[in-house]
């Protein structure tokens, strides 16, 4: 299930909205075939397996098919893998995870099993889940899995008290933070940060056929037509004053606004990310200022931290987070650390967000 | 020479002021004998060796020596291991480091060679400081080596608004950090902290023969005569305002007060650290609030970071150290980071000043 697991993660930049899945089949510990999910549209993991094996010449009546989640039961864009699996007459089929869509979820095992097919599972499931965070969370609580990535000193400083900020964090950083932006289906930055920085928020220093939508939190619509991020691929602005002149104008350069109501002085950050599940969206990476990340973290819209941490004390200068001030250390939001990673010069920390998390295990059935 | 230096971490609390070292004593690749340095005033590491070789009837003649330090060449309060060495007539000494002191090192290794014995050096060189850069910074730059130990959550706050900090970071965290008292020759504090938290600042959850000396910097002498730190065991406190009674009755209660210079508006940092290098301090455990820590930042007195990391975010807060203002990030000190380790649900992350090491590789001649 390992190495299908690692199979898995080769199509990461690749299958979304559809989870990333990889599909091994063995007999007598023999890999005989194997396939990982394609684009979407494309054939699933299991159809690409088979596929391999047909065109190898090989019989898989009897063999052990190792699948990272359940498969599909129903035609979607292409047709249910368990289908072409049951055709296919395998002993047995290992199952890394239930499938997290609450509405077919366990649908392919029975099928799989009433054809008479040992069926074991879970076997590896939170290695599994964090192949796919965003498409168990999109399924099962209707919102995708968004990540905050954080640049900072190692005393929590984005910049000097001058606003200075290039370079904390080093290239090595930077090109690591343009995979976090590739896998993801949108990259949401906010209208402060357009401002300031002028950022053009797409993936370089990664090849990709799948480029990420961009975003952008601009509640009063204030954002500049000219800035970089408007470059002619798709681009969503999510704001209260929806100006029907400049979105027309914006609509040209592939720019869709789209209008939330208020939670505060800001869009409704809940509702966006309502509407961003409702789109397709499986995972969010979040570039903001400590302003819009703050908001985020009160909303609990932010399920992970991705947190560069250059080797340098600055003292004085700009905070991390803009979040609500805290009144005892038990009201801060639990999250766990997951990933240590030296990046260059910096290091790489990674934290989840135990309740987010401890929700999408219970949705895949662990 | 990697066991070497496993067998010299086991005496990691033992040996100050002297260096923790170790000596194997090898044949045909088999260990014959070995020892490590014991307390100040016992047998060097090749003494306890080649007496362990005696004790087991086993002639040494021809044989290979691992040191994880050059062999002193002087008397000090033992006869020098080079004489022991030379007399038990070795084929070959593998040497890991020069000795840091420029009055003798060198020395050691020149009587070897004229003795006939055939010596190598360096040999994990960077491995083999790391076990003494307190002693090495002692002998050639005549200050202590010193590490600022910081916790803190993600976003680098050390408390929140309301000054609560009890406790960010966990349990595994504080025992952890003890282990580095234990190591220290001296733990110093500041007397806010004091004021603040009246902290034992002894070593507990560590079992050491050698406990450090506690030190206290109180510029203005008006730390609380009742405070715990003051239990009976050694204590210096380094102020610009020595009141000679007050200084009298903490005397009683093994209080030791230094009168310094000030620099500023504090007693003078580097003056404190020239006194703790001609007091045979090898190493300094710092555990102050943020403006002690900043000092010492600012004065160019800390060379390395040891910093808990707690997994949350907490937006407004205390900051980790009150350093002067910089305008440009070049000015921010170069560290380096050496070590990344995961204690209980908090993350360690250690830190080197990338001159002040290089100084030492210096002196140790790579």
């Amino acid at each position: 299930m390992r190495q299908a697991i690692r199979l898995a993660e080769s199509v990461m930049y690749l299958t979304a909205p559809n989870p990333r899945v990889a599909c091994l089949i063995v007999r007598d510990g023999r890999l005989l075939a194997s396939g990982a999910t394609q684009r979407a549209g494309g054939p699933h993991a299991e159809v690409m397996a088979l596929r391999q094996a047909a065109e190898r010449g090989i019989d898989v009546r009897g063999c052990t098919v190792y699948v990272t989640l359940e498969p599909c039961s129903h035609f979607g864009r292409t047709p249910p893998c368990v289908d072409a699996l049951i055709a296919a007459r395998p002993a047995r089929v290992v199952i890394a995870m239930r499938d997290p869509n609450p509405l077919v979820g366990g649908q392919g095992i029975a099928r799989l099993q009433a054809a008479g097919i040992s069926v074991t599972l879970p076997v590896c499931p939170e290695e599994a889940l964090a192949l796919n965070p965003g498409f168990a969370a999109r399924m099962s609580r209707k919102t995708p899995w968004a990540w905050l990535k954080l640049a900072s000193s190692i005393d929590g400083r984005i910049a000097l008290p001058n606003g200075q900020s290039k370079w904390i964090t080093g290239a090595a950083a930077r090109a690591d933070g343009h995979h976090w932006r590739a896998r993801s289906c949108v990259v949401l930055t906010g209208s402060g940060t357009l401002q300031a920085d002028d950022p053009q928020m797409n993936v370089r220093h990664v090849e990709t056929e799948r480029p990420p939508i961009k975003a952008v939190v601009d509640t009063r619509f204030e954002v500049d037509e000219g800035a970089r991020i408007f470059d002619g691929t798709e681009t969503w602005v999510f704001t209260c004053r929806p100006d029907r002149e400049k979105a027309d104008r914006l609509a040209d350069r592939n720019v869709r606004v789209i209008q939330l109501p208020p939670s505060g002085k800001r869009v409704d950050l809940q509702a966006m990310m309502q509407w961003l599940g409702e789109h397709d969206v499986n995972e969010v990476h979040i570039e903001a200022g400590a302003r819009l990340s703050g908001a985020l973290l009160d909303a609990g819209c932010v399920d992970e931290l991705l947190v560069y941490v250059a080797p340098m004390l600055l003292g004085e200068g700009i905070g991390m987070v803009n979040m609500a001030r805290l009144d005892d250390l038990s009201q801060a939001q639990p999250f766990e650390f997951i990933d240590t990673h030296p990046v260059g010069p910096d290091l790489r920390l990674r934290a989840r967000h135990v309740q987010h998390w401890n929700t999408l295990l219970q949705a895949v059935g662990i």
